[in-house]
């Protein structure tokens, strides 16, 4: 990608709070602290890094209003509230420039079954299968070799990327993205054991996605065996995420990489689940709760709960635990210390 | 999706055992019975659920028969054996409407070799890739953008969701269902390490899946490194599992979702995994074991073995050691305790 | 797959140190120690099956040198340095038939844009969508069904099977096999929380991959925030392994399946990652570390280090650990017992 960005240019697009010295420099590229280079933007976005900066070569970089250090020469340093949000701002301008608004249409070498709604400025890509009854948002973008099932909508302003598979009946408000090779609608994993057989449960619920979801590449989304999965506003999920049917998700959560969802759990809003996390089925995770990476949740969370580990408790306990598990060699040492002195008492005792 | 059944209607599907109650009411959708609504259809399939039955507002309650409740006004209770297959039956019905058989042939977009061998009954759906010598069944189903390799097998009754991907030489028996995104026969992960380099050993085998099995969104089998990866009649798999190189399942096992089979391990029928949980290379586990959630298997299990942790070992054993981990600071405070007691016995003793 | 090979072609393939015995079969094909037949060619790769060599029934079979067994009539065995690498050999010359070389040239199904340069020897199979200003190198091979972003490039010799996705400005070395369904540059998993919702940090990176890199089935690769997730050249990474943003990987690494690394982590060369291993981020593994299947890596490690567990931990200590934790309902009673003794001497020194 081609990046030329002046100064000027980038203190107009961030907005900073104040600003220490100056550069004639044209910025061409991104790169973090130590790796930067004269041309380059940087930033201080995590405080772990904070002894990167006087040695950074970046021509600009984006600081915190309580960074002390001072500026090289021909060293733009832009004081913001918060540098990751003015990255983000610079990172925008960029976006557009590496994923330009498609023309409307729909692609000669879609399939558009005849009783789908495709709005004028929506985008078919090359390649998309879009089945009957189905309805597709003003400005939605099927990229490429998307498939969209029967009576499935898509709201305005949707991204659907490469190899999205959306089955019959679900639903996904406005501006949703969901990355390449999402699916969402795969049959639920339900079935009755019957004369030694497994019989399928039929699943004949749908998934309705929120408003400004984003789900990751590869993640897998169960319908409901009747009635609705849901995904709520705002809420982020990551890649490899499995969500079981009648999973009811709420708000502005975040889930991490190949979390694991068991079916007919509810989160509330806020909650956020660390990576390749795990939460029984039949469960209620409260508003804003927090689980560790790798944990795994056996019961209900209350609001505002943190918990780790595996079976997951609340997090100081299993952090204590944590420590006292790994002296357990002396703990056994120190028991057996004490039986022989108790061995050594009762000897003289009787004595 | 539109419902309207009448209570005889799902009278006739259920076959009731008996009945309680009466309802004028066309039943026009499912719903969990705290969430229900008049003109809707609920049921009680875990017990867990069983204070809600009384509050419900569903015009026709499905119900076992030790259920005490009686109907209120216009509401139909409907006493079975097993409410959960009772719904089945009726979910059984709805399917039906959901998906459409479709019409047999070949979608004129899709790309089918001169070789390829494709039953008049069979349908292959909109951009489709079927290789020289593929075999596909009579009333078969491939629905939209799938892969079938060459010499690839797809027996009667089979239905491949969208991006399914069949390589070359896998076979699929009667009536196998492959949600979105599976792959089957990936190359199995194996390599010689010669000179700092690891060298790829040639994955030549295939895979072979038995009758009825099903396998759930974007999961991936690796085909053999020579010989089978075999799935057994019967066997359902969740989301994203994984199912190494040479890896052999017995009949009628189910592997819930993210679960990983490192490769040639062997599993007998009825074996069940849990939700994210680990099976380690070459291991053998018995007909009918079971191993929790995120559980790590490292060594063979017996016939009926039920396990769980990490490493797996038996369930009992395994709470029994959770119990006691959580008391550990408790145990530490003990034991310092202890030592305290002792210096002053000997203290004592000594004076 | 069709096999027919003599014993002397065979040998030929193998070169072997020495041979005993001799068979006039025709290997028609491939099977373990154990389930081989007459006819079959069967191996020792692991120790852990010797026992087997001496009744197995294949007619050639590849041994080590510290092999004692004899062979039986009309049986040959072949005496090598490395049964696995021999193998692999033979598995090589059957590869070839199983996945002919493509014809080269772009299928008339594919939609390829005006301004992608495709190399007159590479083959863009059915179904595939390369964007503009993609470049495709020589003897390259897009099997069918593959998106290839803008200005995305694929090596020479690179292989990118069915349903792969390669998105904008990613980039591909040498001879890169990415399996089925394998998304590489799908967005980074970034977000600030601004009044109450997470705003999308735009991810306007790439992700660049070494030569002789290869990638299991679904697995995901995400792009940058800004510069490059790196893949160094000759890793081996298995199905369904999540890579996050601005993830640095060393060369000649193993990544088995199921693993998760998050984003800013960097891994030296020969770095071995277990199944199912998750490693969170901005942490640094040295050279050659390993960790254990399942292990939760929350600190960076040191050259060589060999950690497991969850958190995980020298795998030394870990492994002695695990043997306590399963004393302590033992450790408990004796701790009871101590507290009795105690008591007792207590009351009798009083007495």
């Amino acid at each position: 990608m081609q990046i030329a960005l002046s100064a000027a240019e980038i203190t107009a697009i961030v907005r900073p709070l104040s600003s220490k010295g100056a550069t004639t420099a044209t910025i061409c590229g991104l790169a973090a602290l130590r790796g930067a280079r004269p041309g380059e933007l940087s930033f201080l976005g995590n405080v772990k890094y904070k002894a990167d900066v006087a040695a950074s070569a970046a021509s600009v970089l984006l600081l915190p209003v309580d960074c002390a250090a001072e500026p090289g020469p021909d060293q733009l340093f832009l004081i913001v509230e918060n540098p990751s949000v003015a990255l983000a701002r610079v990172c925008a301008r960029l976006e557009q420039a590496l994923w330009p608004r498609p023309a409307p249409g729909v692609h000669a070498s879609a399939v558009v079954a005849p009783g789908a709604r495709v709005n004028a400025t929506a985008t078919v890509g090359p390649l998309c299968v879009v089945e009957a009854g189905a309805v597709i948002g003003a400005h939605a973008h099927l990229q490429a070799q998307v498939f969209l099932g029967r009576n499935a909508r898509v709201g305005d302003g949707c991204w659907l990327m490469p190899g999205v598979v959306v089955t019959a009946d679900c639903e996904l408000h406005e501006r949703v993205r969901l990355h390449a090779g999402v699916v969402v609608g795969s049959d639920g994993f339900g079935y009755e054991f019957v004369a030694g057989r497994h019989e399928k449960i039929p699943q004949v619920g749908n998934v309705e996605i929120g408003p400004d979801v984003e789900i990751g590449a590869n993640s897998t989304l169960d319908r409901a065996r009747f009635s609705c999965t849901v995904i709520g506003e705002g809420t982020k999920i990551d890649n490899l995420v499995q969500i079981a049917h009648n999973v009811v998700i709420g708000r502005h959560c975040l889930l991490c990489a190949q979390v694991g969802i068991a079916g007919s759990t509810t989160l509330g809003d806020y909650v956020v689940l660390g990576g390749q996390a795990g939460v029984a089925g039949h469960l209620s995770l409260g508003q804003g709760a927090k689980v560790g990476g790798q944990a795994g949740v056996s019961r209900d969370l209350e609001a505002g709960a943190f918990v780790d580990g595996y079976p997951a408790i609340p997090i100081q306990l299993e952090q204590r635990i944590r420590v006292l598990r790994h002296r357990l060699p002396a703990l056994f040492r120190r028991v057996s210390g004490l039986e022989e002195e108790i061995a050594r008492l009762k000897k003289a005792s009787a004595a």
